[in-house]
């Protein structure tokens, strides 16, 4: 019989501590043709946030922020650190929930998460703190031009960040960023009941392939850049926002 | 330098259509053995739910459903067939949210989905819906226990289903059984600020794996059953329970 469908997902490694400034494709490309895996067509690439906002230098110290009195009222009530609450409100345009010391925030770019992306973790100092990309997919994009420029195929660049959900435990690899396929995979299923109305699945795929990168990019990135390789993606222009959903059909806000 | 971290998600193909009574570890077992991919140490198997509730039994006839009154008020001001609402009733022990036709409710089993998982589309019938397995995890289980009896390593088996979430457009496969690994996957990350609060990220490893392994299993459940090989995953005792949230910890009921 035929092979099976298959397709596989593998680190990209060697990719050094990226600071403010880094070119990211060129460490990328660097890396890729050190361990001879060359980028290849209907590949896709997952890279996470937290090298982009390193390399995009949107990386705070506390001690330059100072908190309102907002934020400091309700870090007090907390224990949480003012200043990093400070940080949360401005990287948010609306705060969806704020209890028990946490904050869940829709972010200017659409995503609701903790703390509207403001992470204290892998910044490499005790009051550093790196914010999400002003522009996921455009970070993506750059990343996407500069690898074709240096004579890597063009392939789709997925930005990857690790968000928690409602009603489940532990958090999941998602995208924050796309350059270069559709977001949303439909398949068009059966006939309904009434034999007229044509379903339509609609698959969140850059999601999908998000968490398919994280096992190879784990122990808290380590490896911030991994390869899909055998699901042959087709390269198309599109960037995150078929992922966020419009506020008439959110049921949570 | 060393071969870079990688795994690799394979369909396994030949799966027949499934009817009641099935014998699902054999129908796998035959499949794995007829394109020669025994099962390895460190697999994970994954499952769609679908083939398991045909399996076992969990296919209603809607012709056999007689609605309620509260179900066919609200199927007739939202044009729903008041018998599947009914259903998804008594398949719910708590409705999240009822809007604009649609029902979010809370299982038995505690996930919280579209219309309490019932589910009328591939079922090879315009009256027949499939309902959740009654216990997924069990139903994992059988299937790993019947895989070791017919011969195949032991790994864990990952049961599959496609749910929507808040805030983001596009269904993503998730677990809703598990046998034979933790759902929860813990990385140990750095001391935060004050340097002594050890930093610990629960990833939800099998919703990740589910999701890896839908790009294989897609055109809507043709190919029912999925192998991740590589990642080299313990085989340890545990159900799903890990992965539902507590209601005291829910910020979204």
């Amino acid at each position: 019989m035929a092979a099976p469908s298959e397709y596989r997902v593998f680190a990209v490694g060697g990719i050094p501590e990226v600071a403010d400034g880094d070119d990211l494709a060129e460490l990328i490309d660097v890396a890729l043709r050190a361990q001879e895996t060359p980028l290849e067509p209907g590949d896709v690439l997952v890279v996470t946030q937290k090298i982009i906002s390193k390399a995009e230098g949107r990386v705070i110290t506390l001690d330059d922020v100072t908190a309102g009195q907002f934020a400091t009222v309700w870090a007090d009530e907390w224990e949480r650190d003012p200043r990093a609450v400070e940080l949360v409100l401005q990287e948010s345009k609306r705060i969806v929930r704020m209890t028990r010391g946490l904050i869940l925030s829709e972010t200017r770019e659409g995503w609701v998460c903790a703390n509207a992306g403001v992470d204290q973790s892998n910044v490499g100092g005790g009051d550093a703190v790196t914010l999400l990309p002003v522009d996921s997919s455009a970070s993506a994009r750059r990343i996407r031009e500069g690898l074709v420029a240096r004579g890597q195929v063009d392939v789709p660049v997925i930005v990857s960040d690790t968000f928690g959900r409602p009603w489940r435990n532990g958090l999941m690899n998602v995208a924050i960023g796309v350059s270069g396929m559709n977001p949303i995979r439909s398949y068009v299923g059966e006939v309904d009941a009434e034999g007229y109305d044509l379903r339509v699945t609609e698959m969140a795929i850059v999601d999908e392939l998000a968490s398919a990168a994280e096992p190879v990019m784990n122990k808290l990135d380590a490896v911030p850049v991994a390869v899909v390789r055998g699901l042959n993606i087709p390269v198309e222009e599109h960037d995150h926002s078929a992922l966020v959903r419009p506020a008439e059909m959110d049921l949570f806000r």
